[in-house]
């Protein structure tokens, strides 16, 4: 495993985009994006997605030069178009334009149809706290995860993603439907480890703990059972009617022909309802107090993030050294 | 179980609170939703509520007679005190304020502030679906659920409301952040029944199906492990940060005593950004894709209670003759 510094990468990536119909804005920003997402070891869909990203442009499945447009505006509300662009690009743009939208009516509402994957939800979390509102979105997805009761895919993991922001440190929640991802699986029969708790069913319907039965299977579970099986239904439905956009019903099983995504952006200002000084005396106070339930095992969402973050950023990113030349050469 | 009429049952808990500092409109009101609550089949939160809730009027927990006041405006976003007033009283009212904003901003939210129990949160999604718009709400509670990693309750179960108004059937989510609330765990132990899936952690830090062992250990599951547990406390966060409000760590543990809740009520209209008709089109695509999976097995959320709705019409409300009899002295 490489370790190259941030600086290098967002260039090397930006270099391998700009030559793809990007121009250099675009292609910055897109580099970037990857780049802190590896920064902050969510590894599977940082860098290691640009390959599969590549494949999806030169396919047709992602526009590069498209960017979203307004077609709708409602107060509070407003509907864009993707029209197949960069799924971060798009996703992006569309927390930007809530966080603005927040500013004038306290709360904003981007519904984004037509997009690609957005790569790490996490992001736009990231994004909505660094501007100091709170965010939250989430995306439909295709069909990977059966719904409870049924052995057949035909809900997607949709992820969601809740942002606090927070002077010592936002609080980020960017967690998927089902319990374990397909990547997630993989590292673990790849280390030959157990998973620990149950992740799905194996082939004769138990659930278990074996990452490869799970694989074999294509049942993973949603987290809760029946709980997240209800959650990511209504998240479906919630980003295609507010949208007017696609179902997961509506996507192909091929992942590299994945497109035409809806997701939604919201943001809601706090500035203004009360001092920053008092919203952060409020959440340090609810961490502290779940924190303080077991201080050498409790975490709170986006805690680790920031360690990683600070530790790539001091080494250089973890690059795997076939990757590398890939996208020197791409 | 006497088997009494719905109008009935109305009558007799409308009664019931006219003597306890209701006027008759809010007696009225509050009595329909504990009856509705029992109507639907959520037993655990409707009339079987009721001695509770009387007896956190008289210990000065509930003020039957204060109604919520608005003490923020910014533009679609409200902050309201319920001044400690009947909690579903309160809660009607704050969805019925989210539905105005979302009529003029296209979203609305009212963040209510020093609250009571609203017991069940699924009626503020019904109340939404039937105005037509797309309802979500949550509330904090005492700590009644062990974050991740820890073995002493720091979290409230939180429950979560996503409502999408379907003309077929709305589709309607209520779900704690615990996989199994208390009074089910009780209700599996007292049949002698194991859970369906694991549950919670025995005395030993097991994992295990045994409702007494958790009743014994107090170490209720999150759903999703880790996840469920950071969503339960971004909802803290977000219903304690947006009402300025108390947070689960400053409440009580006595359940007599849980008032000054936190919660959200989000509305989103539809109405103004497609046709009706769109609209169902698309949910009724949606929900016939996922029970498609396995139609003897699969429900959409919300699916069972209109049967059970209907069956409780028809033949009158389950009412033990006990509660009965007690409601009828009160």
């Amino acid at each position: 495993m490489l370790r190259v510094p941030f600086a290098d990468v967002v260039s090397a990536l930006t270099a391998a985009l700009a030559g793809l119909g990007f121009d250099s804005d675009r292609a910055a920003r897109c580099a970037r994006l990857f780049a802190e997402t590896t920064c902050d070891g969510v590894y599977s869909h940082g860098i290691e997605r640009v390959p599969r990203f590549l494949a999806m442009i030169r396919n047709g499945s992602v526009d590069p030069g498209a960017a979203p447009v307004c077609v709708q505006q409602l107060a509070a509300i407003e509907r864009w178009n993707g029209r197949r662009g960069p799924g971060n690009l798009n996703a992006w743009a569309s927390m930007a334009r809530a966080v603005e939208l927040s500013a004038e009516h306290g709360i904003g509402c981007v519904a984004l149809a037509n997009t690609n994957h957005w790569m790490r939800g996490g992001t736009y979390g990231w994004q909505a706290a660094d501007a100091g509102v709170i965010g939250l979105c989430w995306t439909n997805t295709l069909a990977n995860l059966p719904p409870w009761g049924a052995s057949v895919p035909a809900l997607g993991n949709n992820p969601l993603i809740v942002a606090v922001p927070r002077p010592a440190g936002h609080v980020i929640l960017d967690m998927a439907m089902s319990q374990f991802s397909y990547g997630a699986l993989t590292a673990y029969r790849q280390r030959g480890a157990m998973l620990p708790v149950d992740g799905g069913f194996d082939a004769a319907g138990n659930l278990t703990r074996d990452p490869a039965a799970i694989e074999a299977s294509q049942r993973p579970l949603p987290i809760g059972y029946w709980k997240g099986s209800g959650l990511a239904m209504m998240l479906d439905l919630l980003a295609a009617l507010l949208s007017g956009g696609l179902a997961t019903h509506q996507f192909p099983a091929d992942p590299l022909r994945e497109t035409g995504l809806s997701q939604v952006f919201l943001a809601i200002s706090l500035a203004r309802l009360q001092p920053a000084e008092d919203s952060a005396r409020m959440a340090d106070a609810i961490v502290a107090s779940v924190l303080a339930a077991n201080p050498a095992a409790v975490r709170y969402p986006g805690e680790q993030i920031l360690k990683t973050r600070a530790e790539n950023l001091r080494l250089g990113l973890p690059v795997r050294e076939e990757l590398w030349e890939e996208l020197l050469r791409a």
